[in-house]
Protein backbone atom coordinates (compact mmCIF):
# COMPACT_ATOMS: atom_id res chain seq x y z
CA UNK A 1 0.00 0.00 0.00
CA UNK A 2 1.41 3.38 -1.05
CA UNK A 3 1.26 6.39 1.24
CA UNK A 4 -1.94 8.42 0.90
CA UNK A 5 -2.57 11.51 3.03
CA UNK A 6 -6.35 11.10 3.28
CA UNK A 7 -6.09 7.39 4.12
CA UNK A 8 -3.48 8.25 6.77
CA UNK A 9 -5.68 10.90 8.38
CA UNK A 10 -8.56 8.42 8.32
CA UNK A 11 -6.55 6.15 10.64
CA UNK A 12 -5.03 8.91 12.77
CA UNK A 13 -8.38 10.49 13.53
CA UNK A 14 -9.94 7.30 14.87
CA UNK A 15 -7.20 6.40 17.38
CA UNK A 16 -8.72 8.47 20.23
CA UNK A 17 -12.15 6.83 19.88
CA UNK A 18 -10.59 3.38 19.51
CA UNK A 19 -8.70 3.88 22.78
CA UNK A 20 -11.82 5.32 24.42
CA UNK A 21 -13.79 2.20 23.44
CA UNK A 22 -11.00 -0.11 24.54
CA UNK A 23 -10.05 1.59 27.81
CA UNK A 24 -12.63 4.17 28.88
CA UNK A 25 -14.07 3.24 32.29
CA UNK A 26 -12.00 0.06 32.53
CA UNK A 27 -10.72 -0.95 35.97
CA UNK A 28 -7.13 -0.49 37.12
CA UNK A 29 -6.08 -4.17 36.89
CA UNK A 30 -6.52 -3.89 33.11
CA UNK A 31 -5.37 -0.28 32.74
CA UNK A 32 -2.30 -0.31 34.96
CA UNK A 33 -0.84 -3.75 34.18
CA UNK A 34 2.48 -3.94 32.31
CA UNK A 35 4.70 -6.58 30.68
CA UNK A 36 7.43 -6.02 33.27
CA UNK A 37 9.71 -3.27 34.61
CA UNK A 38 10.14 -0.24 32.32
CA UNK A 39 7.36 -1.34 29.97
CA UNK A 40 4.19 0.58 29.21
CA UNK A 41 0.77 -0.06 30.73
CA UNK A 42 -2.28 0.96 28.66
CA UNK A 43 -2.31 4.13 30.83
CA UNK A 44 1.30 4.80 29.82
CA UNK A 45 0.43 4.22 26.15
CA UNK A 46 -2.12 7.04 26.23
CA UNK A 47 0.42 9.31 27.98
CA UNK A 48 3.05 8.42 25.39
CA UNK A 49 0.65 9.24 22.54
CA UNK A 50 -0.04 12.64 24.16
CA UNK A 51 3.72 13.25 24.24
CA UNK A 52 3.78 12.43 20.54
CA UNK A 53 1.12 15.07 19.83
CA UNK A 54 3.00 17.71 21.80
CA UNK A 55 6.65 16.98 21.03
CA UNK A 56 7.03 14.60 18.08
CA UNK A 57 5.01 14.37 14.89
CA UNK A 58 3.66 17.85 14.21
CA UNK A 59 6.68 19.71 15.64
CA UNK A 60 8.87 17.63 13.32
CA UNK A 61 6.59 18.26 10.35
CA UNK A 62 6.89 22.00 11.09
CA UNK A 63 10.70 21.74 11.07
CA UNK A 64 10.55 20.11 7.63
CA UNK A 65 8.07 22.61 6.20
CA UNK A 66 10.01 25.61 7.57
CA UNK A 67 12.88 24.64 5.22
CA UNK A 68 15.27 26.36 7.61
CA UNK A 69 19.01 25.97 8.08
CA UNK A 70 18.74 22.99 10.41
CA UNK A 71 16.36 20.17 9.53
CA UNK A 72 17.37 18.17 12.59
CA UNK A 73 14.52 17.03 14.88
CA UNK A 74 14.65 17.29 18.67
CA UNK A 75 15.10 13.85 20.28
CA UNK A 76 11.84 12.37 21.53
CA UNK A 77 11.69 11.56 25.27
CA UNK A 78 9.85 8.24 25.43
CA UNK A 79 9.39 8.57 29.19
CA UNK A 80 8.24 12.20 29.42
CA UNK A 81 4.74 11.01 30.32
CA UNK A 82 5.98 9.21 33.44
CA UNK A 83 6.58 12.40 35.41
CA UNK A 84 4.03 14.50 33.49
CA UNK A 85 1.01 12.36 34.31
CA UNK A 86 1.54 11.44 37.97
CA UNK A 87 -1.86 11.66 39.73
CA UNK A 88 -3.74 11.98 36.42
CA UNK A 89 -6.78 9.79 35.73
CA UNK A 90 -7.05 7.73 32.57
CA UNK A 91 -10.21 9.49 31.39
CA UNK A 92 -8.48 12.84 31.69
CA UNK A 93 -5.64 11.55 29.50
CA UNK A 94 -8.06 10.08 26.95
CA UNK A 95 -9.88 13.42 26.72
CA UNK A 96 -6.63 15.36 26.42
CA UNK A 97 -5.34 13.02 23.71
CA UNK A 98 -8.58 13.36 21.72
CA UNK A 99 -8.39 17.18 21.91
CA UNK A 100 -4.70 17.37 20.92
CA UNK A 101 -5.12 14.90 18.08
CA UNK A 102 -8.14 16.75 16.66
CA UNK A 103 -6.24 20.06 16.80
CA UNK A 104 -3.20 18.56 15.11
CA UNK A 105 -5.24 16.97 12.33
CA UNK A 106 -7.04 20.28 11.72
CA UNK A 107 -3.65 21.89 11.17
CA UNK A 108 -2.40 19.00 9.03
CA UNK A 109 -5.48 19.21 6.80
CA UNK A 110 -5.15 23.00 6.54
CA UNK A 111 -1.66 22.61 5.04
CA UNK A 112 -3.13 20.87 1.96
CA UNK A 113 0.23 19.18 1.41
CA UNK A 114 1.38 18.60 -2.15
CA UNK A 115 3.39 15.64 -3.42
CA UNK A 116 6.41 17.94 -3.59
CA UNK A 117 6.01 18.97 0.03
CA UNK A 118 5.65 15.34 1.07
CA UNK A 119 9.06 14.74 -0.50
CA UNK A 120 10.74 17.47 1.61
CA UNK A 121 13.58 16.27 3.85
CA UNK A 122 14.14 16.30 7.59
CA UNK A 123 16.84 14.79 9.75
CA UNK A 124 16.02 12.33 12.49
CA UNK A 125 18.57 12.62 15.34
CA UNK A 126 19.30 8.88 15.28
CA UNK A 127 17.91 7.55 11.98
CA UNK A 128 19.25 10.23 9.63
CA UNK A 129 17.52 11.61 6.55
CA UNK A 130 13.75 11.13 6.29
CA UNK A 131 10.97 12.73 4.25
CA UNK A 132 7.75 14.35 5.44
CA UNK A 133 5.89 11.45 3.79
CA UNK A 134 7.88 8.92 5.85
CA UNK A 135 7.28 10.96 9.01
CA UNK A 136 3.50 10.92 8.45
CA UNK A 137 3.50 7.20 7.59
CA UNK A 138 5.51 6.56 10.77
CA UNK A 139 2.91 8.51 12.77
CA UNK A 140 0.19 6.13 11.52
CA UNK A 141 2.27 3.02 12.22
CA UNK A 142 3.26 4.39 15.65
CA UNK A 143 -0.42 4.79 16.58
CA UNK A 144 -1.26 1.27 15.44
CA UNK A 145 1.78 -0.22 17.17
CA UNK A 146 0.79 1.33 20.48
CA UNK A 147 -2.84 0.24 20.17
CA UNK A 148 -1.53 -3.28 19.56
CA UNK A 149 0.73 -2.88 22.60
CA UNK A 150 -2.13 -1.78 24.90
CA UNK A 151 -4.22 -4.74 23.77
CA UNK A 152 -1.31 -7.19 24.15
CA UNK A 153 -0.48 -5.93 27.64
CA UNK A 154 -4.13 -6.41 28.64
CA UNK A 155 -4.12 -9.95 27.24
CA UNK A 156 -1.00 -10.83 29.20
CA UNK A 157 -2.71 -9.97 32.49
CA UNK A 158 -4.75 -13.17 31.89
CA UNK A 159 -1.75 -15.23 30.76
CA UNK A 160 -1.94 -17.40 33.88
CA UNK A 161 -5.70 -17.95 33.60
CA UNK A 162 -6.17 -19.65 30.24
CA UNK A 163 -4.67 -23.00 31.21
CA UNK A 164 -3.70 -25.12 28.19
CA UNK A 165 -4.81 -22.47 25.66
CA UNK A 166 -1.46 -20.62 25.74
CA UNK A 167 -0.05 -22.16 22.51
CA UNK A 168 -3.24 -21.12 20.66
CA UNK A 169 -2.93 -17.51 21.85
CA UNK A 170 0.20 -16.01 20.27
CA UNK A 171 -0.59 -12.60 21.80
CA UNK A 172 0.47 -14.08 25.16
CA UNK A 173 3.95 -14.94 23.95
CA UNK A 174 4.62 -11.99 21.64
CA UNK A 175 7.42 -9.78 22.96
CA UNK A 176 8.64 -12.26 25.56
CA UNK A 177 11.51 -9.81 25.96
CA UNK A 178 9.30 -6.76 26.37
CA UNK A 179 10.02 -3.35 24.90
CA UNK A 180 8.48 -0.16 26.19
CA UNK B 1 -4.25 -10.90 37.61
CA UNK B 2 -6.70 -13.57 38.73
CA UNK B 3 -9.79 -14.44 36.71
CA UNK B 4 -12.83 -12.31 37.56
CA UNK B 5 -16.14 -12.76 35.75
CA UNK B 6 -17.21 -9.10 35.89
CA UNK B 7 -13.80 -7.85 34.74
CA UNK B 8 -13.90 -10.38 31.91
CA UNK B 9 -17.33 -9.26 30.75
CA UNK B 10 -16.14 -5.65 30.94
CA UNK B 11 -13.54 -6.45 28.26
CA UNK B 12 -15.76 -8.76 26.19
CA UNK B 13 -18.56 -6.23 25.91
CA UNK B 14 -16.36 -3.48 24.51
CA UNK B 15 -14.79 -5.46 21.67
CA UNK B 16 -17.57 -4.63 19.16
CA UNK B 17 -17.32 -0.88 19.77
CA UNK B 18 -13.51 -1.01 19.71
CA UNK B 19 -13.63 -2.70 16.30
CA UNK B 20 -16.31 -0.27 15.13
CA UNK B 21 -14.07 2.68 16.08
CA UNK B 22 -11.02 1.08 14.51
CA UNK B 23 -12.59 -0.21 11.30
CA UNK B 24 -16.06 1.25 10.69
CA UNK B 25 -16.12 3.20 7.44
CA UNK B 26 -12.45 2.53 6.71
CA UNK B 27 -11.41 2.01 3.08
CA UNK B 28 -10.62 -1.38 1.59
CA UNK B 29 -6.81 -0.96 1.43
CA UNK B 30 -6.82 -0.95 5.25
CA UNK B 31 -9.65 -3.42 5.75
CA UNK B 32 -8.72 -6.09 3.20
CA UNK B 33 -4.93 -6.15 3.57
CA UNK B 34 -3.30 -9.27 5.02
CA UNK B 35 0.14 -10.42 6.20
CA UNK B 36 0.37 -12.94 3.36
CA UNK B 37 -1.46 -15.99 1.99
CA UNK B 38 -3.81 -17.74 4.42
CA UNK B 39 -3.59 -14.93 6.99
CA UNK B 40 -6.46 -12.80 8.23
CA UNK B 41 -7.32 -9.30 7.06
CA UNK B 42 -9.18 -7.03 9.54
CA UNK B 43 -12.34 -8.07 7.63
CA UNK B 44 -11.48 -11.73 8.27
CA UNK B 45 -10.88 -10.98 11.96
CA UNK B 46 -14.44 -9.71 12.37
CA UNK B 47 -15.77 -12.78 10.54
CA UNK B 48 -13.67 -15.05 12.74
CA UNK B 49 -15.01 -13.38 15.89
CA UNK B 50 -18.57 -13.93 14.61
CA UNK B 51 -17.74 -17.62 14.16
CA UNK B 52 -16.55 -17.63 17.76
CA UNK B 53 -19.90 -16.26 18.96
CA UNK B 54 -21.84 -18.86 16.99
CA UNK B 55 -19.71 -21.97 17.30
CA UNK B 56 -17.05 -21.64 20.00
CA UNK B 57 -17.24 -19.93 23.37
CA UNK B 58 -20.86 -20.09 24.44
CA UNK B 59 -21.61 -23.48 22.81
CA UNK B 60 -18.61 -24.87 24.72
CA UNK B 61 -19.71 -23.23 27.97
CA UNK B 62 -23.11 -24.88 27.47
CA UNK B 63 -21.46 -28.30 27.04
CA UNK B 64 -19.61 -27.79 30.34
CA UNK B 65 -22.69 -26.58 32.23
CA UNK B 66 -24.87 -29.41 30.87
CA UNK B 67 -22.63 -31.88 32.79
CA UNK B 68 -23.59 -34.55 30.26
CA UNK B 69 -21.91 -37.80 29.37
CA UNK B 70 -19.51 -36.21 26.87
CA UNK B 71 -17.71 -33.01 27.82
CA UNK B 72 -15.83 -32.93 24.53
CA UNK B 73 -16.10 -29.72 22.50
CA UNK B 74 -16.72 -29.63 18.75
CA UNK B 75 -13.57 -28.59 16.86
CA UNK B 76 -13.57 -24.92 15.88
CA UNK B 77 -13.29 -24.22 12.14
CA UNK B 78 -10.96 -21.23 11.92
CA UNK B 79 -11.85 -20.65 8.28
CA UNK B 80 -15.65 -20.99 8.46
CA UNK B 81 -15.97 -17.22 7.86
CA UNK B 82 -14.20 -17.44 4.49
CA UNK B 83 -17.12 -19.09 2.72
CA UNK B 84 -19.79 -17.71 5.05
CA UNK B 85 -19.06 -14.04 4.41
CA UNK B 86 -18.44 -13.89 0.66
CA UNK B 87 -20.09 -10.71 -0.68
CA UNK B 88 -20.74 -9.34 2.81
CA UNK B 89 -19.78 -5.75 3.67
CA UNK B 90 -17.64 -4.97 6.69
CA UNK B 91 -20.32 -2.82 8.35
CA UNK B 92 -22.79 -5.68 8.09
CA UNK B 93 -20.28 -7.96 9.85
CA UNK B 94 -19.55 -5.36 12.55
CA UNK B 95 -23.28 -4.98 13.23
CA UNK B 96 -23.81 -8.75 13.31
CA UNK B 97 -20.88 -9.24 15.69
CA UNK B 98 -22.19 -6.53 18.03
CA UNK B 99 -25.63 -8.17 18.12
CA UNK B 100 -24.33 -11.70 18.69
CA UNK B 101 -21.88 -10.58 21.38
CA UNK B 102 -24.57 -8.62 23.25
CA UNK B 103 -26.92 -11.62 23.15
CA UNK B 104 -24.20 -13.99 24.36
CA UNK B 105 -23.20 -11.70 27.23
CA UNK B 106 -26.85 -11.36 28.28
CA UNK B 107 -27.00 -15.15 28.57
CA UNK B 108 -23.63 -15.35 30.32
CA UNK B 109 -24.73 -12.77 32.91
CA UNK B 110 -28.07 -14.55 33.40
CA UNK B 111 -26.24 -17.72 34.46
CA UNK B 112 -24.85 -15.93 37.56
CA UNK B 113 -21.96 -18.40 37.60
CA UNK B 114 -20.61 -19.52 40.97
CA UNK B 115 -17.00 -20.33 41.76
CA UNK B 116 -17.95 -24.00 41.77
CA UNK B 117 -19.46 -23.77 38.30
CA UNK B 118 -16.36 -21.95 37.03
CA UNK B 119 -14.35 -24.99 38.16
CA UNK B 120 -16.45 -27.41 36.09
CA UNK B 121 -14.54 -29.39 33.45
CA UNK B 122 -14.77 -29.64 29.69
CA UNK B 123 -12.61 -31.37 27.15
CA UNK B 124 -10.95 -29.47 24.35
CA UNK B 125 -10.59 -31.70 21.26
CA UNK B 126 -6.85 -30.94 20.97
CA UNK B 127 -5.78 -29.40 24.28
CA UNK B 128 -7.49 -31.84 26.65
CA UNK B 129 -9.09 -31.01 30.02
CA UNK B 130 -10.02 -27.40 30.66
CA UNK B 131 -12.31 -25.60 33.11
CA UNK B 132 -15.15 -23.17 32.41
CA UNK B 133 -12.99 -20.47 34.04
CA UNK B 134 -10.15 -21.16 31.59
CA UNK B 135 -12.60 -21.15 28.68
CA UNK B 136 -13.92 -17.71 29.65
CA UNK B 137 -10.40 -16.33 30.23
CA UNK B 138 -9.40 -17.69 26.80
CA UNK B 139 -12.42 -15.92 25.27
CA UNK B 140 -11.10 -12.58 26.63
CA UNK B 141 -7.53 -13.24 25.46
CA UNK B 142 -8.80 -14.44 22.06
CA UNK B 143 -10.66 -11.12 21.58
CA UNK B 144 -7.61 -9.08 22.54
CA UNK B 145 -5.29 -11.18 20.37
CA UNK B 146 -7.45 -10.62 17.31
CA UNK B 147 -7.79 -6.88 17.94
CA UNK B 148 -3.98 -6.76 18.15
CA UNK B 149 -3.84 -8.78 14.92
CA UNK B 150 -6.18 -6.42 13.04
CA UNK B 151 -4.11 -3.43 14.17
CA UNK B 152 -0.81 -5.13 13.30
CA UNK B 153 -2.05 -6.12 9.84
CA UNK B 154 -3.10 -2.51 9.20
CA UNK B 155 0.33 -1.25 10.34
CA UNK B 156 2.09 -3.65 7.98
CA UNK B 157 0.29 -2.15 4.96
CA UNK B 158 2.54 0.91 5.55
CA UNK B 159 5.68 -1.13 6.17
CA UNK B 160 7.25 0.10 2.95
CA UNK B 161 6.38 3.76 3.59
CA UNK B 162 8.14 4.59 6.87
CA UNK B 163 11.69 4.57 5.47
CA UNK B 164 14.33 4.27 8.20
CA UNK B 165 11.75 4.07 11.05
CA UNK B 166 11.30 0.30 10.71
CA UNK B 167 13.60 -0.65 13.66
CA UNK B 168 11.65 1.76 15.92
CA UNK B 169 8.31 0.17 14.96
CA UNK B 170 8.30 -3.41 16.29
CA UNK B 171 4.70 -3.88 15.14
CA UNK B 172 6.09 -4.05 11.58
CA UNK B 173 8.32 -7.00 12.32
CA UNK B 174 6.10 -8.92 14.75
CA UNK B 175 4.99 -12.25 13.31
CA UNK B 176 7.43 -12.23 10.42
CA UNK B 177 6.21 -15.76 9.90
CA UNK B 178 2.53 -14.89 9.96
CA UNK B 179 -0.18 -16.97 11.60
CA UNK B 180 -3.82 -16.67 10.72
Amino acid sequence: MDFDLDLSIDVLERTPSTLQSLLGGLTDPWVRGTEGPDTFSPFDVVGHLIDGEETDWMPRARIILARGESLRFEPYDRFRHRSRNVNRRLQSLLDEFARLRAENLDVLRSWQLTTRELDLPGEHPALGPVTLRQLLAAWVVHDLGHIAQAVRVMAKQYGGEVGPWVPYMPVLTDHLVPRS
